[in-house]
C-alpha cells in the first residue's frame, strides 16, 4: 500500500460534481418545479415564478447584449417594487455586478457611487428623478439610463423619466430563453453595496456568488422558514440585498409582496389581504406596527414573523408585538456580513419568563448564524476573546463565509477590516454567560464621562421604558469638567404634552447608576437614515453647539 | 479607469472571509448554543449536545493521538447507537475518513472492503463480532480493533469482545478540549461508503466535507425541517452516513433516539415516549407501521414526517399512513449522492385530488434537492434530454456539489461514471409534462418480452393493489418463445390462504396492458438487503431455473 493520500488521487472535480455555489440557482429550481405559484404582489401587478424568472432571463440577455461584460457594474436605484427583485437576479445571470444605491441618498453621493463602482448602465426608479439627474449631471460621464416607470405607482411621485428608454422596453430586447451560465467561479463578484458611513466617501462592499448563496440559505435555516413563505418587502432592497431574503424566498417559493411605502395601514393591509407570514425592518418599522391606530389596523388569525435588526426592541414594543400576533426575532449584522450574521436564537424554555426578561434576552443581539464560522468579542489589541462575564467590552468580530470580498479599490481599508484573520465590526460588545454576544456600543458611541464608559445604548433602554418616550438617542456632549456628560435627544409619542426634563432624568436615576444618567434632555424630532437608523453623528454635531 | 475586473483585484481569499465547509461546523454552533438541550436518546442513556460534542473531541483527539493522519481511514461497524453518531463527527474531525460498512455484509467482503479502504483502525459492535472475527481473520494484516460493547442492548445479542479495549476506554485516550481543526479544504475526504452492488466487489464511494455540508442543509431545507426534530434512527447510519442527517440533525439542534432493532412496537413507543418528529426508512418500514397489530400501536396526537426512498409508497399505504397521522415525502438517491438527492415536492394543491391520484403524484421520484444542480433524464447515447412527455425512458443524471468525488482507487468506474459532465445513475426513468422524474427500473430490471419493454416497476404497482399482496417483485424470466416473460415474487400478507396465481394474473390483466401480466406467479419471503430493498438478483437466479 503506498503512503500517498488515497482520497486525494484521481477523485478531482469536474463539471459533474462540482458546481460553483450561487443564489441563482434557486430561481431556476423553483420556476422549474412551482411556475404557477405566485412570485410577486405589487398593486394590481401579479407574476409567477415562471414568469418572474423570464423577465430575469430577458434582463440578463438585454445587458449581455449590449455588451456588459463578467465583473462590470450595473447599477439601480429602486424602491421596493418587482424590478429591483429581477435585478437581484437578472444583473448577476448575465455576469454584472448588482450594485443598488440607497434612495435617500444626496446627488453628490450617488455620483460618486457610481463613479468609483465604475458603473455602466443605470436603472433608476422615475420617484428618484430630481436627485438623480442632479447626480447624472454631476458625473463627468455619459452612462446609458434605463427608467424603471411604475405603473402602480400614483401621481404623488415624479413619473419624470431620464433615460433612454424605460425598463420594460430594456427587457423587450432581451430574450426570455436565455441560456445564462453560473458563474465560472463562486468567488466571483455578486453585488456590491456601499455602507453608508457617517464619515468620508462610503466604502464599496463587494459580495461573492458563494456567500450570498450562504447566507441566504442561513435566512431559512436560522428563521426556521417554511416552504411559501410570504413575504411582505418593508426592508429596503438596496440594503445588503434586502440582507440577501430575495434568494431566500426564491429558494422556497415564497411570495414576494412589494411595497413602495412603508406605513402601518400598508402593513395591516397586506398581512390580512396577502396572509403575510414574514416582514423584516429596522425597530421604527416595529414602532409603527405597535403604534398603529384603530383606523390602520387590520385583524389576523395566523402568526406573522418580523426579523428586526439596528437596535433591540424594548420591552415594551416587544411586549405588544406579541400579544398582537406577532413573533420578533432580533438578528445582527453589517454590510460586510451579507445583512443578518448574527441572530439571537431564542430557547422555548424563555418563553415563561416575565416578559421583561424576555424582552432583556431578546435585546441580546446573539450567536453566529449557522453560516458564520466565528463570532467572538476581543481584544483587538491582542486578539483574545473577553471573558464570559456579560460586562467585559471587547470589538466584535466575524470569521467565514458570509464575510465581504473586501471593499472595492480600497486595499488598505480591506487590509485594516479583515486582518489577523476577523474582519473587525467596530462594534463594542460583551460576551454572557451563556455565549450570547450583546452590543454595547460603536467605539465612538460610548460617552467617557470622568474617566467612566458609559454605554449610550443601556441609557437609551432606560429612555425607552418611559411612557412618554416613542424614540431616544444618546451621544456624548462636549463637558469642561467631565470631558462628557451623556446627552439625550428624544421623540414623544405625544409631543403636545412634554414631560418635564427632570422628570425624564429623574426617571434615568431611579433607574440605572446615577453617573449614567443624561445631564441634558432635549425633545424633537431625531434624523434617521432611509433604514430607519437614526444619524447620531448628526446628533452628535447638536450636542456640540448646545 | 483601467479594463482590468475591478472585482477581481485585491479581493481575494483569507481566513477572515473564507473557510471550509463542512458539517462539523455545525455540532460546534449547536454545542454553544444549546450545550443543555438532549442531543440523544438510547435505552436508558440519555446525552445532551455539549457532552456528545465533548465524546466526539475525545474521540478526534484518540485517533489523532494514535497517529491517524490526514486521509487515512477509520471503518466502524456498528448499529444505530451513540457511537455511530459520534463516528459521524469525530472521525472526520480528526481529519480521517470515516468508513461505516454494512452490518450484514459476509465476512468476505468486509475484509475486502476494510483492504481496499486501507481501514488504519477498526471500531465493531460486539453484535457482528461473529462476522467480524471471521472478516479479520482473512484480512492478511493486523489492525487495531475497538469493541463497541452496548451496555444498553440485552443478552440476545453477542457481547463477544474482540479488541484491545472497548470504545469508552478509547475516548478515555481523548481530550474531551481537543482543538480540532476544520478541514483544510472543503474537498477533502470526509467519508467512505461502499456501494452494495449485485455483482462484483463493492465500489468505495468517497464523500468531501463541501458535499455533505450541503446535503445536510438541503435536508433541512427540502424536508422544511424546524428547529429541535426529533429524530428516530429507523435508517441505518451506515447507510449513506444516515442520508447525512447525523449533520443535518446536530445543526437545527434536534434530539437522535437511538434503535438497534427496527420493529413496530419500537417505533410506536418512540413516538409516544420521546415525541418522534421524523423518521426515514425504505418501504418496508412503512409497511411495518401500518401493518402493526394493536398490540404494538401507542397513541399520538402530532404529525409525524416520514422520509421514504428505494421504492415509492403504494397508495393503500400512502392512505394508510395519513390516517394515521404520517405524513410520507418521497425521495431519491443513490450512495453516490449523498442518499436523497431527489424529492417529490408536494404542491399543496394536490391535497385535494383523491388519495389514488395523490399516490401516483407522489409515486414520482419528482425533482432535484436544493443543493443538487443538475437532475435530467437523458438518452445516454446522444446525452440529450428527453420529451417530458411522462413515456420515454432514458437515463436519470445527476450533476452538483451533492454528487461524490469517486469511486476509491477505481478511476475506470470513476470516468466511465461521471462521464460528459453527468453522474449516470443505471436508473431509468422518465420525466412528467411537470417536469417530475419517474424511475421506470434500473437497465437491467427492464424485461423484454416480444421485442417490447416492460417496466418490472409498473406491474409490481398493479400486483401492490392487489389486497392479498404485502411485498411483490418482478424479474425476467427467460422463455424460448418471447426472449423475457414476467415473472413475479409475491409476499402474502395471509401466507395460510393464498389466492389462486390465475387470480393474480387475471387482477393485472384487468390492470395493465395483457403483455405486461406476469406469466408465472410465486409465493414467498423475498430475499431483502438490510436496508429492505428487495435483493432482485437473487430472484432472477431464482426466475432462470424455475
Amino acid at each position: 500500500m503506498s503512503n500517498e493520500n488515497i482520497y486525494e488521487t484521481g477523485l478531482g472535480k469536474n463539471t459533474a460534481n462540482f458546481t460553483p455555489l450561487t443564489p441563482l440557482s434557486f430561481i431556476g429550481r423553483t420556476a422549474a418545479v412551482y411556475p404557477d405559484h405566485l412570485s410577486v404582489v405589487h398593486g394590481n401587478k401579479r407574476y409567477t415564478w415562471s414568469q418572474t424568472y423570464a423577465r430575469c432571463r430577458r434582463l440578463a440577455s438585454a445587458l449581455a447584449h449590449r455588451g456588459i461584460a463578467v465583473g462590470e457594474t450595473v447599477a439601480v436605484i429602486g424602491s421596493n417594487t418587482p424590478e429591483m427583485l429581477e435585478a437581484a437576479f437578472g444583473v448577476p445571470m448575465s455576469g454584472a455586478v448588482l450594485n443598488t444605491l440607497n434612495v435617500r441618498l444626496d446627488a453628490k453621493t450617488i455620483a460618486y457611487c457610481l463613479n468609483q463602482g465604475e458603473a455602466k448602465l443605470l436603472i433608476t426608479d422615475t420617484e428618484f428623478s430630481e436627485t438623480i439627474k442632479e447626480a447624472l449631471a454631476q458625473l463627468g460621464r455619459d452612462i446609458p439610463v434605463i427608467d424603471i416607470d411604475d405603473s402602480e405607482a400614483g401621481d404623488d411621485i415624479s413619473h419624470e423619466r431620464l433615460g433612454e428608454k424605460d425598463y420594460e422596453a430594456l427587457l423587450e430586447e432581451g430574450d426570455a430563453d436565455f441560456d445564462w451560465n453560473l458563474p465560472a467561479d463562486e468567488w466571483q463578484a455578486i453585488s456590491l453595496n456601499y455602507t453608508s458611513g457617517t464619515t468620508g466617501n462610503p466604502k464599496g462592499v463587494v459580495y461573492h456568488h458563494r456567500g450570498a448563496y450562504l447566507n441566504a440559505t442561513s435566512n431559512i435555516i436560522g428563521w426556521n422558514m417554511a416552504h411559501h413563505p410570504v413575504y411582505l418587502w418593508t426592508l429596503p432592497m438596496f440594503h445588503c440585498n434586502g440582507w440577501c431574503f430575495p434568494w431566500s424566498v426564491a429558494a422556497i417559493a415564497g411570495v414576494n409582496v412589494c411595497l413602495r411605502r412603508v406605513a402601518a395601514g400598508e402593513i395591516f393591509t397586506a398581512i390580512a389581504t396577502h396572509g403575510v407570514t414574514h416582514f423584516c425592518g429596522a425597530p421604527i418599522v416595529l414602532n409603527m406596527v405597535v403604534n398603529a391606530d384603530d383606523a390602520e389596523r387590520k385583524d389576523f388569525s395566523h402568526t406573522v414573523n418580523v426579523m428586526t435588526a439596528a437596535a433591540p426592541p424594548p420591552a415594551s414594543t416587544l411586549e405588544k408585538m406579541q400579544r398582537q400576533g406577532f413573533n420578533v426575532t432580533h438578528v445582527y449584522g453589517l454590510t460586510e456580513t451579507y445583512g443578518p450574521a448574527v441572530i439571537c436564537s431564542w430557547h422555548d424554555e424563555w418563553n415563561d419568563r416575565p416578559i421583561e426578561e424576555q424582552a432583556e434576552l431578546k435585546a441580546r443581539q446573539g450567536v453566529n448564524y449557522h453560516m458564520l464560522q466565528g463570532l467572538r468579542v476581543m481584544d483587538p489589541e491582542t486578539m483574545t476573546p473577553v471573558p464570559d462575564d456579560g460586562e467585559t467590552i471587547g470589538e466584535v468580530m466575524f470569521r467565514g463565509n458570509v464575510v465581504m470580498k473586501g471593499y472595492l479599490k480600497n486595499q488598505d481599508a480591506t487590509n485594516e477590516s479583515l486582518a489577523d484573520g476577523w474582519f473587525h465590526s467596530g462594534d463594542l460588545g460583551v460576551s454572557h454567560p451563556d455565549g450570547y454576544m450583546q452590543l454595547k456600543d460603536r467605539s465612538k458611541d460610548i460617552i467617557i464621562s470622568g474617566g467612566e464608559n458609559i454605554s449610550s445604548i443601556e441609557v437609551e433602554n432606560v429612555l425607552y421604558k418611559h411612557p412618554a418616550v416613542l424614540t431616544a438617542a444618546v451621544v456624548a456632549r462636549p463637558d469642561e469638567k467631565w470631558g462628557e456628560t451623556p446627552c439625550a435627544f428624544i421623540e414623544l409619542k405625544n409631543p403636545d404634552q412634554p414631560p418635564g426634563e427632570d422628570e425624564i432624568i429623574e426617571f434615568c436615576r431611579d433607574n440605572i447608576a446615577h453617573f449614567k444618567a443624561p445631564k441634558t434632555i432635549i425633545f424633537g424630532i431625531l434624523p434617521k437614515t432611509s433604514t430607519g437608523k437614526i444619524q447620531k453623528f448628526k446628533l452628535r454635531e447638536k450636542a456640540k453647539q448646545l
